[in-house]
């Protein structure tokens, strides 16, 4: 959707929103865009204390954008009494309580349309780059072990792999879609049977294990799937099972997991996110059947557009009593 | 094909093959398996000097199998007047003296089919990898710089990358059906154009690098190839140009390619073969745009496996006078 056509108003007749971040050069360039189309209320632009500044005008805002992962508490939220709309710029919310804004009728977007492919493209390759040992290839030839040692050892064939996707939201059908062309065999897990998706389902993501090859995890992080990864769905995986998580690092039980691969019982492991950011279980780092990436698997030029482009034009959408471009469905 | 119907004669009809192969942990698994199936002549089973056993058995040989790339010269060929089949276990045959074959007449079979899936699936991963950075980003997390350095440097987005196929014969075109169905825009060169391929065909390499924001290298190395990606190509490519290297080493410049990436005039490599293996030119080693293996792009069990079953079935059909499996088309 372009948004050129909207941004011939006035300067007094833009819309107010809030924008809830912590800067970082994304809030910036977030920011700038978003000024060419609304009135932007920040907080760190005023020399008043946050809580004056939001004494002030928190109480007629009707739209708020939360950028990147900055924390959103329901004390708050209650700051905002006119809010109807909660603009999130990351694919996972679990740090905005969401069942504060279900319970509001606060509409909440997130921004998995946005980061999708890219995501979906870097759990591919991890699970490849684990199967295949290509980051541990890039170690061995670069430490000048090739002359040395000789032949490296064997990986594995993608073709065939049972991969079982742990929720088919945005995100999971993109890699469910990519690994079926690539010739895994899909099959998947998810709050409920997608009618539109001709993949296995298995309600329990046990079962799912037990049938599965490698688990790719890409569910959001809730009460409900805080270490849905956990030791006896690891187990179900199996000595050569490989699980790869581009979702939140505490859907999976990460103590017992690196136990599990440290023990040979778990085959590896590619993780963009870890349970205690940016803290990471050193015992993996001698390991060669893990890769390791610093949650940056939507990190692209080409996702940060997307994800401003998203951001206006859901604000656009509602401030024209529009239908939004990707609202988060509250369980 | 299934083979187990054809095993049944008994040991002294077995028709002789010749193995012609340095001693490996492959070639004993192969040769186990010829066993099964045909009167397996290697010199390295003979107490006799190499050269009588080649006086006594050489002459009435029909059908040699070349394990892995040993070296064949047109002066060994000589000693083996009756040959009629050349069976390779390798997807390029550069080892072998090809130009003497086609003189004599010996039909050649190479084992890209067998390879072509898992070689096609370490290109893409190749690719992505650079594009992303992904093992750049497992050395910045094992060297402990997350949670000092913070934020992880911007990859960019395969979808929609012009990816040009340099060589679209069996993996080639396994490689472009991949990159395709991930978003990107293929073209490629061959000798010729292909009348069952859909992609768009450049005549000249040089246009093709010109078309393109990444060259996939995957021809067979000849006369006509050595360096056909040469330091014109690589500066047509371009400064954010990547090229992916799965055929072999002496396709690309490589003293032009290490300086052109030194001095950033070339964007990225991701290199399965080297000009000089197991030599690498240690200026790569400290670049993060920079992905490499140790010419291990084919090691799976499947493909091992793959590559038995082929070369076996290439030599009954030949013995039954059948079509054979994956004839090589000389120039």
């Amino acid at each position: 959707m372009s948004d050129n056509s909207t941004c011939s108003s006035p300067m007094e007749e833009l819309h107010p929103i809030f924008l809830h971040h912590l800067p970082s050069s994304f809030s910036v360039l977030l920011k700038t865009r978003l000024q060419a189309h609304f009135h932007v209320l920040d907080p760190c632009d005023s020399a008043e204390p946050v809580s004056s500044f939001l004494a002030s005008h928190a109480h007629s805002v009707r739209a708020l954008v939360c950028a990147v992962l900055t924390p959103l508490t329901a004390e708050t939220l209650e700051l905002f009494p006119s809010l109807h709309l909660l603009v999130g710029t990351s694919s996972g919310l679990d740090h905005v309580d969401l069942d504060y804004c279900r319970r509001r009728g606060i509409t909440v977007t997130n921004a998995s349309v946005a980061f999708a492919e890219d995501v979906a493209d870097h759990a591919v390759t991890l699970l490849i780059d684990v199967l295949r040992r290509i980051s541990a290839a890039d170690r061995f030839v670069r430490s000048g072990s090739w002359p040395v040692k000789g032949d490296y050892p064997l990986g594995s064939k993608l073709r065939g792999r049972r991969v079982g996707i742990v929720g088919l939201g945005t995100i999971g059908f993109q890699t469910a879609k990519r690994l079926a062309s690539l010739g895994c065999l899909i099959s998947y897990t998810s709050r409920s049977k997608k009618p539109s998706a001709s993949f296995a389902y298995y309600p329990d993501v046990l079962e799912l294990a037990s049938n599965s090859d490698a688990l790719i995890v890409c569910c959001p992080l809730t009460q409900e799937t805080y270490h849905i990864i956990n030791e006896e769905v690891m187990r179900a995986l199996g000595k050569r099972g490989v699980v790869v998580n581009v979702g939140r690092g505490p859907l999976i039980d990460e103590a017992r997991m690196v136990e599990l691969l440290v023990q040979g019982n778990l085959g590896g492991a590619g993780l963009d996110v870890f349970e205690h950011e940016p803290k990471v279980p050193k015992e993996l780092f001698g390991l060669d059947n893990v890769v390791l990436s610093p949650h940056c698997a939507v990190i692209t030029p080409e996702s940060f557009q997307a994800v401003q482009d998203l951001t206006v034009n859901n604000l656009i959408a509602f401030f024209a009593n529009k239908p939004l471009v990707s609202v988060v469905q509250f369980q």
